[in-house]
Order: C-alpha cells, then structure tokens, then sequence
C-alpha cells in the first residue's frame, strides 16, 4: 500500500519542472530499474507488484501502478532515484553532441547508440529534451545508465574543448574513404532545422551519408548510427 | 464544410479493418500527400484547409480536421487515397526484408532508410505492423510514394527467390570487411524476438555489428541503417 501522497509525488516526476524541483527521476521497469542500481546509483526509493523479486523495494498494487507510472502498460516496478550532479565533460576519446533534438525516442535511441560505440559522453544544447523524460528513459533500454548526459551550450563547449568538430550536411564529403580522422565532437542537428548557425560556424569537417534514392534526409538516429559507425570502422585498423 | 459522415468515414481509416475493408488510406500533411499525388496515384479525396494552395481540394475547417485527423496537431492538408495494388517482388538488387516489426515509428523510419538506399522493394511478415497505418506514414516523411511494401510468408518468399538471405545477430561475422557481396535479401528481426525460427534456418550469411560498449543491443531502425550503409559502401566500388 502506498500513500496516495506518494503515488501523487512519483506522477509529479513525469513532468520536467517538477523532477527540477526534486532532483529526482523516475524509471521503470525491471530493466532500467536494475541497470541504475547496477550503475551504483542509490534509489530514494524502489517499488514492486512482487516485492520478493526486487530487494529493498516496497509492495505496489497494480491500481497504485497506473497512478504513479508513465507508461500505457505499467510493467510493474517502478524506482525513484535522485538525478546525478552534473560532471565536467572529460572529451575522452569520441563525444557526440546534439543541437536541438526535441524528439523523446530520438534522444533515448542516440543514447543507447553511444552505449553501443562506447561514446561515454553526450553533450546537449539546453534546448534538447530532457533525458530524464520517462519517454527518453525507456528508449534508452538501460543505457542511461552508462552515458553521462551533459546540458550545456554548444557553441561555448565547442570553443573551450579545442577540438575539431564534425558535422553532417548533405553538402559535406562523402564519409566511407579512408581518410584518418581524429578524434573529436560529432554534432547532429535537430529533427527539424538542422544544426544552428553557431555550430555550422566551428565545424571542421562536414559529412555526408552517400545516398542512393530520393529521400530528402535521413531520421537523426540513424544519422548518428551510420556516423558512429563510420568513426569506429575507419578507426579501427 | 464537409458532411459528419465523410470526416467519420475518414477517421475510420485510422483502422486497419477499415483500410482493408474500404481499400483506401488516409495520409496527413502537405509534404506527405504531396508526394502521394507526385507518384502518380489518383486520390479519392482531398481536403484543405487552404484550399487555393491545393488544386483539386475541398475546403475543411480546423474544427471538421480535428475529428478526421490522426494526430495530435493536424497540419491542414489530408488525402484519401485507394491502397495500390499489390504487385509481385522483382528482387532486382537488394531487397530488405521485416520479421515481426511492430512498432509503427520503426516501420516508418525503415521505409525512410529504404528510400535514401535506393531499396526499391520492403517485404513484410504478415505480422509486421501495417504501413498505411498513419504513424507508418508520418514516421516515413513521404518515402512511402516511392518504396514497394510487399507482406508475404518470409521463410516461402525466401525460398522462392533464390537468393543470398543475410541477416543480423550477436553471433554472426563482424561487417566492415572488403568481403565482395552478392545483392540479396537483407531480413531484419522484430524488436523483441529478433529473427523467427525459420527465417534463421534460411540464412545463408549472419553478420554482426561490431560493439565498442555495454548495450546489448541496437534499435532494429539503427541497426538497418548501418546495414545498408555498409552494403552500398562495401559494394561502391
């Protein structure tokens, strides 16, 4: 049994201004939920619909579920944990960086893309959604828990990182020679516009994916995807 | 002004049963039916609500597109539109294949990667979700005009075609080789269960996508597009 009080608390997380306000998030999910502890971060608090399943978490019903969760099928665990202090980016090896991307499913998918090429930052303009968003979350499919998420303004980190900055635009070179490449920031543009002026002003190199048809343009996922790609297979040998 | 029954037909196209049972499709958006009317195909209705920008269509007004539209903000321009026939497979070049795709965004985003690839043709199981279902549609920017969506039984299409299967797992050959590639059938799995039981008995080669992290696996529409990615790279020169 929890609180009605609570299970308000837990809902008010679904909402940007109130997991500000907190300092928390909430994920579900036994996925998530265990890759975050695995991750070594200290819940604030875990809950169940089989609590002998997910030690140190407390009874939830499934009425209490559908208050307190984000999803459409609640899929009966549910944890609260407190949003990590913002760390200075490190620009260890790769950094993707993204210019605006406002689409939940976009940013969850571009980080468990980094999750898989081992990208450990992502650097993001203010105005990119947040990756706290429930809907983020469960597209990271537990990568959130791997990749360190940075809000800052890109033109500023770009300037301060003194590294080159790659970029794709359809009038970029072709990517997939062998070129050497050395490492630095990958910046994709928003859904919509693209990348902003700003950024188009510091980028080194501009890219192209080479295509074949007559799509106007390619999501930004799978952008990045063919992108991060390409770095690791021309920098792998 | 357009009569309550038509914008209740029209939003009984939201359905598949009555996609099938009217054989027609509804698709939203001026860059989307725009596209539709470019490809040659003849609409049974078209509705604006700027009629003068859209030869041939009726005037609606905001509050008639709100009760036929699909999304959550309607963009003015809708299009009824007969589903086309469907034609055989002609396998000329490559041709990517679906098992159990079920996510409508995915579905719409491989159509998208089909079309900046040059695939001209997409087979679908019987189980991959519909692609004139309007999420399929919006998440394909237009794409749909110019790519073939065939469904069929996989493991007998397959058969029947002769050709190379390729397909995707943890267990198969890292791709980013200089292997040459006879063009065949590319299948991707389902989001949940990857590829079914007799699709993996009609592989001919498995490739892997090489990991650099910890996730522990990609989205099937990043995953493709780093497929077909590397099949026109590999096959370029």
């Amino acid at each position: 049994m929890v609180a009605k009080s609570e299970l308000k608390r837990i809902r008010s997380l679904h909402q940007k201004k109130y997991r500000i306000r907190e300092g928390q998030f909430l994920a579900e999910g036994m996925k998530l939920v265990g890759e975050l502890l695995d991750s070594g971060l200290e819940p604030v608090g875990l809950y169940s619909t089989a609590p002998e399943e997910l030690p140190g978490s407390q009874p939830i019903t499934e009425g209490e579920l559908r208050k307190a969760s984000a999803l459409v099928r609640p899929s009966g665990v549910l944890g609260v944990f407190p949003i990590p202090d913002p760390e200075p980016l490190t620009f260890e090896g790769w950094t993707l960086a993204l210019d605006g991307v406002r689409d939940p499913g976009n940013l969850g998918t571009l980080i468990r893309l980094c999750d898989w090429f081992g990208i450990g930052e992502l650097l993001c303009s203010p105005d990119t959604v947040d990756c706290y968003n429930p809907k983020v979350l469960q597209a990271t499919m537990g990568s959130i828990a791997r990749v360190r998420v940075v809000y800052k303004d890109l033109a500023e980190t770009l300037d301060a990182s003194g590294l080159p900055v790659y970029g794709a635009s359809m009038e970029g070179e072709a990517i997939g020679g062998e070129q050497p490449l050395s490492p630095g920031i990958l910046v994709m543009g928003s859904e919509s516009h693209g990348l902003s002026g700003p950024v188009r002003d510091r980028l080194s190199q501009t890219w192209a994916i080479p295509s074949f048809g007559r799509a106007e343009s390619l999501n930004v996922a799978t952008a990045a995807a063919i992108l991060l790609y390409e770095i690791r297979r021309a920098t792998r040998k």
